[in-house]
């Protein structure tokens, strides 16, 4: 058999932008993801930071049909297709699929909290055999603080086994350095291990991973993508220590509101920062701080605001 | 304005039967919910024991349709209809109103961790405003353990005011006697408080609590809707006893997947041992000890037999 296709780089889970009816606006999806692309990062739709879980199935195919439409490309798209119910995994998977996306970042389901490792391996099987396509590329997203669900190395290592050619990959968002590291020192073939976050990225490249889905890659791709691409540079760890900067400035606000209230000041369009309950817009004064800072730090968008006046 | 209907006494999360597909078996579940209504226990279709997070809402709407179909009394019916998406608990609470069921019971939006109040009230508050329809009964469903993200008195109590006539209840499945306790002592008008399950359903009923909704109705309707009915009796201490007894017999082992086991041993029909993954049937060794403990206690399901051979 060939060596399947795998995914590498910076990858961020694209904030989704909604309009005044808190619908999601796929026209305004679309440039931000072209904006992203031209700084050189692959495009995790439908990640914890899109709002993912406030959108349907039915309006997330939507987007991703329009996304597609517009000549986005699905080389650098691995959109999110994890959900609670079994059904819903299947269909969104299989449209992703369908539309020719190199890969699908996938939850388990998260609702049922205490599940076994053997009930999360039917899960992800059961998605594998009804998809039944050879083209699906799975990574495995594994982010416990906020799924409550998790994914253990060794589930890891018996879905490798079972679909080498499907498992193609994980993202660790669990936070932890030390479970990264285990995934790492385990050497599966073909196996992706991006780190769930810029900070771990230097150490990720140097133990071997693929490089990092990142939320803060949504405000700052130019920078995070320099580090991946120079990770092997003498700059490194300088370029790690200013990523480490913003991130942590950046940490200091709900990381969903946050990000889109920098886009909202950045960019050419009104509305960037509604989001859907359960989650708020940051309070005036926040958003003022927290300009304040990446301002005094140079922190600018280059090009925001072209892209998104198109 | 006149005084709103609520809902009171005995609710089941009725457990879900799946084919060999594990697609729901709707005419199964029909038979069910008629043997049920039979021992007097309103149906909480689609709770959380009734894997209805392993449900997309299209089968739930699905299901919905084939019981009103049926000709189950919508009086009886208070779905579960809460999801992580704010246009999918929309969608299917609206449609559980315009089929006329009696009430739905609200989850929060469950993904997205630390939340705040107000994110909560704007959850609860836009489908409110969309669904838009006088007729709909909200009860709103506590279960922390679970769903992680839970519902403060004092959202409750901004709730009620906001909408007296919406708000209808809440199932506190804390299993905190003191926040039961908390609840009935703010006695807000026309506001039914459910215990979570029958454990504390006495004391509940002695604090001018409205009934209980619980699994365990799921095999042992006919005994905890005496004791619902019969709480002022000299017998109700004994009986609340006898309860508990069969219910920590059950918390023994996972419940979902105990309930079903004991539904496949007392029915007439195969099949109803299945789950959904990531839950899993309850290995057999653990289901003949079930079976004898329950048996020593002189357990039966009377009329299950023939209701499901129909």
């Amino acid at each position: 058999m060939n060596s399947p296709a795998r995914m590498s780089g910076v990858l961020v889970p694209v904030v989704t932008p909604f309009g005044s009816e808190l619908s999601p606006n796929a026209a305004q999806l679309i440039r931000q993801c072209r904006w992203l692309l031209s700084h050189n990062v692959g495009l995790a739709v439908f990640g914890t930071n899109s709002e993912a879980n406030s959108l349907s199935v039915d309006e997330k195919i939507l987007l991703l049909d329009e996304l597609v439409a517009a000549g986005i490309d699905v080389s650098r798209l691995m959109p999110g297709t994890g959900c609670c119910a079994l059904s819903d995994t299947i269909r969104l998977t299989a449209h992703a699929v369908k539309l020719g996306c190199a890969g699908t970042l996938m939850l388990p389901p998260f609702y049922y909290k205490d599940v076994s490792d053997e009930g999360l391996y039917r899960s992800y099987s059961e998605v594998i055999e009804r998809v039944a396509d050879e083209r699906m590329q799975i990574y495995l997203y594994h982010i416990p603080p906020i799924a409550q669900v998790g994914i253990s190395i060794e589930l890891v290592d018996r879905l490798v086994k079972a679909y080498p050619q499907t498992i193609a990959g994980i993202k660790d968002s669990s936070g932890d350095w030390d479970n990264t590291s285990a995934l790492l020192e385990r050497q599966w073939d073909d196996f992706q291990v991006f780190a769930g976050s810029e900070s771990f990225l230097l150490q990720n490249m140097q133990g071997g991973g693929a490089g990092c889905i990142s939320a803060t890659a949504n405000i700052n791709p130019a920078a995070i993508y320099r580090l991946y691409a120079g990770w092997q540079s003498a700059a490194a760890a300088t370029m790690q220590q200013e990523l480490d900067e913003i991130r942590e400035l950046l940490q200091r606000y709900p990381m969903i509101s946050a990000l889109k209230a920098v886009i909202a000041f950045y960019s050419a369009e009104p509305g960037w920062d509604r989001l859907r309950p359960p989650l708020e817009e940051l309070p005036e004064e926040q958003k003022l701080s927290l300009m304040k800072q990446l301002h005094i730090r140079g922190f600018t968008m280059p090009g925001l605001r072209e892209a998104t006046a198109a």
